[in-house]
C-alpha cells in the first residue's frame, strides 16, 4: 500500500496528453471534479463516476456536465488560482448543483438557465468558504454546492417559471406518528420486503449511488469501483459508511425502512467516513473508530436535518457529511490520540500514510 | 469623476461648523448614519434621504431618529472609537432597526421602550460583528439590523404588551399553489395593473425606496437625488440594481407582481449593486458584471429567505443583500480578475477609483 | 471580598488527596464540572448542585452523571489537555446534554444508548468549538451541549426506537392568540395564582434551578448556596439576573404566566448574568448594568428562539444564554468602558477584581 500503485504509472501518457492539449486539460480538470465528490482527484474515478451517472439518467448526468463545465469556467473567468481548479475543486461543486436542482424541479427550458446561474454561484461560495476557512486549514467539503441548491430550492416556491417536483413538499412533522421500519422499496416492487439478502444488497449499494442522487444498484457498484482505482482505503471506508449508516439507522435506531432501501441514512455516513478514514486524519486505528463513530454521528444528523427541513420540504442534500465532518475535522491536533493532516497535504489516503512514515507531513 | 466634486468644496463651511460645535457635530454623525445605510458617508445625502422617509411616513420617520440617536450614544457611552462613531457606522443600523420594529409593530406606549432596547443592542451587535468579522476586512453591513430585529420580532408572539401587525402572520407554504404574476399594486388602486409604463416607473423607484421601508414613488425619487449628490457611480448601480431586481424578479423567474410593484424584489437587489458596484470592489468593467451578477442572485435569495422565514411569518428585512454581499465581498482577491478594496479604504466610488489609479490603496 | 476565603483553605485537604488519587482526582474532575455550568471550578459547589439535582429527580440525577462521567473519559481517551479536562472543562457539557436528553424523552434502554453518544459527541464539539473560537478569545460556553442536544432531540421524529415526551410538540404561533398573563403554576395547584409573594418567590428560585432542568424550589435554594459558596460576586448577579428574567418578562414584557412561575424566562438571564457580572468582564459599575442588559435582552431572546423552534416543537435549552452572551462578549476592548478578561485569566470573579488591582491581568 506504501508504494506508487500500477494505476499511478498507467495514467502518465494521460498527463502528457493533458500537458500539450489545452482541450484535454480542459477534460482532465473536469473529470477530476467529478473524482473530487469522493475525494479523489483521478481523472479516471471520474469518467467512472459519470458513466454510473448516466447507467441511471441520462438527464442528470447532462445537467451534472453543465453544471461542472459553467462552475469550471466560472473559477477561469474570474481567475482563481490555477492549481486549484485544476485539481477538480470548483467543478466538484458544480456537477453536484447541477443534479440537485434537476432532481428536485421539474423539466422545463427555465431549469437549464437556472442551473447555469446556481454553478456560477457555487463557484463564487467556493472561493468565499475557501477564503473564510482556509487559514483555520478547514475544507470547504460540498458546503458550496449545498448553500448554492437550497438557496434555489427555496426560492421556487415564489417563483412561477419553476416547477417544484412531489419530492418537494412543506409539513410540520407529528411526534406521535410511527415510523414503517420494514425494509423494502418504494414503491414496493416484485422484490419483496423485509430484510433479506437481497435488500440489504441494494440498500448498501444505493448508499453510494445517493451521493450523486442516483438510486440505483448498479450505479453504487460502479461507484465503489470507481474509488478502488485510486484508493482502496477510500473504497474500504465507502463500504463501512455505507454498512453504518444501514446499520444503525435501520436496527440501532428503528428508521424508515424505505429512507434505509434507498440508501437515503447511508450516503452522507459515506463520505464521512472517506473524509475522517484516511484523508483528514493519517489512518491508524484510533482515526478509523473515529471515522466509524463519525459515520455514527452523520446517520443521526441526517434525521435531524430532515425534521429541520420538513417545514419547508427541503431535501438535506449533503448538509449532514459537512456538519459533521466539520464538527470531527475541528479538533485537529486537540485531540493527540489522533494525526491531523493539514489541507495541503491532503492527496489519498496512502500516499498520507507513506508521507507520515517518512516523516513529511506538515505539522 | 476623478476630481473633487463642486459639492466637497460646498460642504466645507458645515465641516467647519461642525468641528466648532458638539451639537452640530452630534447632527452631523446622526445625518452621516443615514447616508450611510445607503453607504454614503456625507450628511447632505443623509438629510435628504431622511426628507424622504418624512414625505412618506411621520410615525416611521420619528421611530428612525429614536434607533438613530438610541444607537449613537450607546457607542459613545460605551466609548466605541470615535472616528467610527463619527463616520455613522452605529447610527445606520439604529435607525433601521427603529423604522423596522415600527413597521411591522402596532404603535403602543411599549413600543417606544421595545425600540429603545432594541437600538441599545443593535450597537453591541455592530461592535460584536466588527470585531469578528474585521479581522477578515469583512464589513457587518446591516447585519445588526437585521440580527436584532429579527430577534424583537419573533420575539412578541410571546409577550402581550406587543401586538404584530397583519404584515406578520405564520404559514406553511404549498409548492402547488400559483403566483400572482400580474405587475400591480396592493390593495389594487386606480391605477391598474399590468406591466404598463406607470406601474414599471412606480415599481422601480419603491425599490429604491424600500431599502428603508419606504413604499413610495416620491421617496424613491429622493433617496435616488440623495445618493447623486455623494457619487454618480453609486446612483448608477443604485439605478441599475433595481431594475435587474425587478426585471428578473418580474420576467426571468415569474415572480409575484404585487411583490415586483412594491420593489420587494428589488430593494435588497439595489444595496447589493452599490456595495459591488464601486465600493468594495473597484469599479472596472469585470467588477460592474460582478455587481449586476450580484443584484441577480440578491433577488433570487430575496424569495429563499422569504420561504426560509415563511412558517414563523417574519420579513427578510436586508438580509439577502447581507447574505449575498458577503458571498460577493468574500473571494476576494481569490479572483485575480477584482480588485478589491481593503475596509479603511472604503469611501465613496469615484475617490476609490482615484486612489487606484494613483496606486494608494492597501493591497 | 479581595482576601482569599476561608473556604479556600478548607479545600486544601481534599487537593491533596486529589493529587494522590487517580480515582479521587476523577471525582473532583467530575465534580468540578458540575460547577462550571455556573461558571464555578469548584468540587463542593459542584457536589451541592448534584445533590440539589438529586433532591429534584433520582433519574435525572443519573443520566447527568453518565453524561458527565462519558465525556470526560472521552476527553480523556482521545488525549485532550489534561489541565483544561481536570478544570471540568470537558464534564459540564457532558452532564447538561444527559439531563436533557433524559428530560425530554421517554424512558427505555436504547435511551441510554443514545445518551452515551451523545455524551461522547459533547466532548466532540467542544474541542472543535474552542479551536474554533479560542483563538479568538471567545469561549464555547454551553453550546456544545445545545448543538449535541438539538442534534439527537430533532431526531426522534424519524426513529421508532426513540420516543419524545410531551414536551415536544411542533406547532405554528398564531400571532392573533392571546398570553395567559397571570403568574401561576402549571398544572394549577393549591397555593393559587397571581403575583403572591410565595409564587414570586418559588418564581425567582426556579428559574436558578432551571439551569440544569430542576423545576423545584429546593433545587434553586442549593444551587445559589452552592455558587455562594465559591463567589459572593456569582451568587448576587445569579440571583440579579433570576430576578430581571421574571420582572422583565412578567411586567415589562407581558409573558406567559406558567412560564415566568417555572423560571423559564429566567434560567438563560442567571446564566447571562454571572457571566458578564464579573467572568468575562472585570466587575465595575459599567459592566455591572451591561450584565444586567445582558440580562434583559437574554429575556427577550428566549422568546425569539422560542418562536424559532416552535414548527419543529423544540425546546430552547440554554441557546439564549450562549447567543446572548456571545454578543456581549464580542465587542471586549471596542468598548473602553469595559474591561475584558482573557479566557486565561478567567477564575471566579473576586479573584479577578484583585488581579485586575494588581495589574497581573493580560491585554
Amino acid at each position: 500500500m506504501e508504494h506508487p500503485t500500477t494505476l499511478e504509472h498507467l495514467t502518465t501518457p494521460w498527463e502528457r496528453i493533458t500537458n500539450e492539449n489545452a482541450l484535454m486539460s480542459f477534460v482532465d480538470t473536469l473529470l477530476r471534479g467529478c473524482g473530487q465528490v469522493m475525494f479523489q482527484n483521478n481523472p479516471l474515478t471520474g469518467l467512472l463516476i459519470l458513466i454510473g451517472i448516466f447507467v441511471n439518467s441520462s438527464l442528470l448526468g447532462i445537467t451534472g456536465i453543465i453544471g461542472l463545465v459553467v462552475s469550471t469556467l466560472t473559477a477561469l473567468v474570474l481567475r482563481a488560482d490555477r492549481s486549484v481548479i485544476r485539481a477538480g475543486l470548483f467543478g466538484f461543486n458544480g456537477i453536484l448543483t447541477g443534479i440537485g436542482i434537476a432532481f428536485f424541479l421539474n423539466w422545463n427550458a427555465m431549469l437549464l438557465v437556472y442551473i447555469c446561474i446556481a454553478s456560477i454561484l457555487s463557484s463564487i461560495v467556493m472561493m468565499a468558504l475557501s477564503n473564510l476557512l482556509g487559514d483555520r486549514d478547514i475544507p470547504a467539503l460540498t458546503a458550496p454546492f449545498v448553500i448554492t441548491t437550497w438557496l434555489f430550492l427555496f426560492a421556487v416556491f415564489l417563483f412561477s417559471r419553476l416547477e417544484p417536483s412531489q419530492a418537494i413538499q412543506p409539513a410540520l412533522l407529528k411526534p406521535g406518528m410511527s415510523v414503517q421500519t420494514d425494509l423494502r422499496p418504494f414503491p414496493t416492487t416484485l422484490i419483496g420486503s423485509g430484510n433479506t439478502p437481497l435488500n440489504l444488497v441494494e440498500a448498501f449499494f444505493r448508499g453510494i449511488g445517493e451521493v450523486f442522487f442516483q438510486d440505483n444498484l448498479i450505479t453504487g457498484v460502479i461507484f465503489l469501483v470507481a474509488i478502488l482505482i485510486n484508493s482502496r482505503i477510500s473504497a474500504l471506508f465507502a463500504a463501512l459508511g455505507s454498512l453504518v449508516g444501514l446499520l444503525s439507522g435501520l436496527f440501532l435506531l428503528g428508521g424508515n425502512g424505505y429512507w434505509a432501501y434507498h440508501g437515503l441514512y447511508s450516503f452522507n455516513a459515506v463520505l464521512c467516513a472517506i473524509a475522517i478514514g484516511g484523508v483528514f486524519y493519517v489512518l491508524t486505528w484510533q482515526s478509523a473508530l473515529y471515522a466509524l463513530f463519525c459515520a455514527l454521528i452523520a446517520t443521526i444528523i441526517t434525521a435531524s436535518i430532515s425534521v429541520l427541513l420538513s417545514p419547508f420540504g427541503m431535501p438535506t442534500l449533503t448538509a449532514p457529511f459537512v456538519l459533521t465532518t466539520w464538527l470531527f475535522i475541528l479538533p485537529k491536533a486537540g485531540f493527540r490520540a489522533l494525526l491531523p493532516v493539514t489541507l495541503r497535504d491532503v492527496t489519498n489516503p496512502e500516499r498520507i500514510r507513506r508521507m507520515y512514515r517518512e516523516g513529511a507531513l506538515a505539522h
